[in-house]
């Protein structure tokens, strides 16, 4: 990329963001529908891009399950069309008066919800972000200024291509969502640095991709980060349905950042609910404290580093705790502040629980695997923020906005 | 600081506003009074300290100005107790109920605010932050971890030890706040990399340290920035009313970040509104384009650096524009995105100016001095950001905390 492009791209993204800022939901829902049913239309060229990206995958001996999330057909397409198609009935976020009140002075001052400007988004080798992250924020009155993985590059582009196409036909500008091309390093550290362009960058990906924003980045970011989420059993719960909760949590789809790493239980049901958890966790490896161990002995030994590890895989790790005190110690010591479920039937053991854990999202007497964009009903989502500034658990339409004041006056000044 | 020191810090600063979180307002609020009165009381050890730091201050050659922004007196430590007896009496912002809802599965679903957690402020030579910062923090529910500039270290020392023994006073963690004595760089960029504590970082001072923060800081962190604001006198404009809102703007307090700095006028009514300005504004040094020059030949030539230059002084920019339009453009293209204002009497103009400026606070017939947390009825503030993530504008009490999902079930799980 020669010296200025990647800052030329910025600018061109934020003049396309000044337009799209106050374009119509109307107009807005047309262009979400034409790049829908052009997508679709033009399948044949997107599988044929794709298939380059696929083939060169393979050739470099890429992880089939990476491979298997690269590769596009038919049906995947139709699923990113329709998501631009209900993303297109979602309400429109922009324009919502937050609040406002009238000054003694008289001075009426108001808090709107308006676009963020130019989102970046960061990602590895799914192609379909380019069509999800577009719609959102698309919808939501901004510009997506996309920079995807090296690997899924012919399917960015030919996706990219359709989608600037719709929003033509609809009468915005195409430069609303723009790709950068150059995946070099190089280029994404440049990337990361447009603080004149950039108004919020979240990175889509794994902890290299989020250690990179975090050592590079200077534009305003969400972190989308991890999930090492706990089921505590309290001495109150009822086992057999913590134990539905705990197997739910563990193997529904183990893969994901709401699916639960680490279980914890009090010591005064340890001994009943151990070793029916460890059977109804069959072919989950299970790797635990001393105690844990002294109840079920196929209970491997787990290091301190277990503890704080997001397997994304069939592996837990389990951890008896003498007190709620303790159990809370053990969440918040460990935890990303991502979700943590506790059952119980005690209301001020609940109540505790949700107080002093730290995280996005705290669950009574129900899975971890609930903390979700649709499941939390904002009909979609663009990630979960783990941190605590703008945005904290599941990101919809509405935490892809700011907000601004507007002071209505009558020629006040400040003495 | 030896290795490992200020890790220490963070980990206390984190244990600390884990009880912090959870006390009770009349607790925090205890604290607060406790610790005004102390400040009072033990006014002269504060005093003792802070001659050091002048008097070192002096013998370095520090600017005079400087100098009098760290020097404390008595009624100076009494506007700091005072500040944090404001501070106790407005209201409590956690554990509000944002919104909820019940979904169809019957998970009910809560947003509850809750604290950031550990808030740090970095600031320059200021010693009134360590006080004020700490109240707005403890209020909030959030543990204060400080580090102020070497040259008031010896008045940061005698306030913090005092606020501390405040918060002991009300049985609430001394560690609540925290001040890091280590003034050096490289602990400031420590500092700024304590991802495990730190939950939200605020700067407050000028470029380099922004630019520091930019650099290093791997922990969020909300821009309190620049404020190069534009009062923009439009064709339709009830002049009077104009020129009594730009001489506000300017020169009622031309050292803080919400005085303008830059004069745009329609070209239509340029000619009349000018000179006038030019002599309502006697003693302001204005520098603006050809077409300004033409009119007022006391307005010396502005480069481009000047429009884009946040003055802090009486020195203002002035450019001629033919068209609303253009009026945008330039506020968009030189603003900082802190306030910007328009006099017009027409409706639609003033609503397009609303819409497409994009800036923190936008200003129909008013001084652009108003955008400030006690102006805009919050009771107070720790800062005014100029980022459009998780707060913009001016930030009081609720802008120094985040939200927590609490979801409550009956033993859901997912499908």
């Amino acid at each position: 990329m020669t010296q200025g492009a990647m800052a030329e791209l910025g600018r061109r993204a934020k003049a396309a963001s000044r337009v799209i800022a106050t374009a119509s939901t109307g107009a807005k829902d047309e262009a979400l529908h034409a790049s829908a049913d052009l997508l679709v239309d033009r399948a044949p060229e997107v599988l044929d891009a794709n298939a380059k990206d696929v083939e060169k995958a393979r050739a470099d001996g890429v992880a089939p399950t990476v491979v298997d999330r690269l590769r596009l057909d038919d049906a995947r397409i139709e699923g990113m069309a329709n998501g631009l198609r209900k993303v297109a009935a979602l309400p429109d976020p922009v324009g919502e008066i937050v609040e406002g009140r009238t000054r003694p002075n008289g001075l009426v001052i108001e808090k709107v919800r308006v676009p963020l400007g130019v989102v970046a988004i960061v990602y590895e080798n799914r192609p379909n972000v380019t069509s999800d992250a577009f719609g959102l924020c698309l919808k939501s009155g901004n510009a997506a200024f996309l920079r995807g993985s090296s690997g899924a590059l012919q399917s960015n582009i030919a996706i990219a291509t359709v989608l600037r196409e719709g929003l033509t036909k609809a009468g915005l500008p195409a430069d609303a969502l723009l790709l950068v091309e150059d995946t070099s390093y190089e280029a994404a550290t440049e990337f990361m640095r447009l603080r004149d362009s950039i108004d919020c960058l979240i990175p889509r990906g794994g902890p290299s991709l989020i250690k990179a924003v975090l050592d590079n980045a200077t534009v305003p970011y969400v972190i989308d980060g991890d999930g090492n989420c706990h089921v505590y059993v309290d001495e109150h719960a009822d086992l057999d349905q913590a134990l539905d909760i705990l197997v739910n949590a563990k193997t529904q789809r183990p893969s994901v950042c709401n699916a639960a790493e680490s279980l914890v239980v009090h010591e005064a049901v340890a001994r009943e609910f151990l070793p029916r958890a460890a059977r109804a966790l069959e072919g989950v490896e299970l790797v635990g404290d001393d105690a844990s161990r002294a109840i079920v002995d196929t209970v491997a030994p787990a290091t301190d580093d277990d503890f704080a590890t997001e397997f994304l895989a069939l592996k837990m790790s389990v951890a008896v705790v003498p007190s709620l005190d303790a159990a809370i110690d053990h969440v918040n010591r460990y935890g990303t502040g991502h979700t943590e479920a506790i059952c119980t039937t005690d209301l001020h053991t609940a109540e505790r629980f949700q107080r002093e854990v730290d995280a996005a999202a705290v669950v009574v007497n129900a899975s971890t695997r609930f903390t979700d964009g649709e499941e939390f009903g904002f009909g979609a989502e663009i990630g979960i923020s783990t941190q605590k500034l703008h945005a904290r658990g599941p990101m919809g339409l509405r935490e892809l906005t700011t907000t601004k004041y507007v002071v209505h006056g009558e020629g006040q000044i400040r003495t």
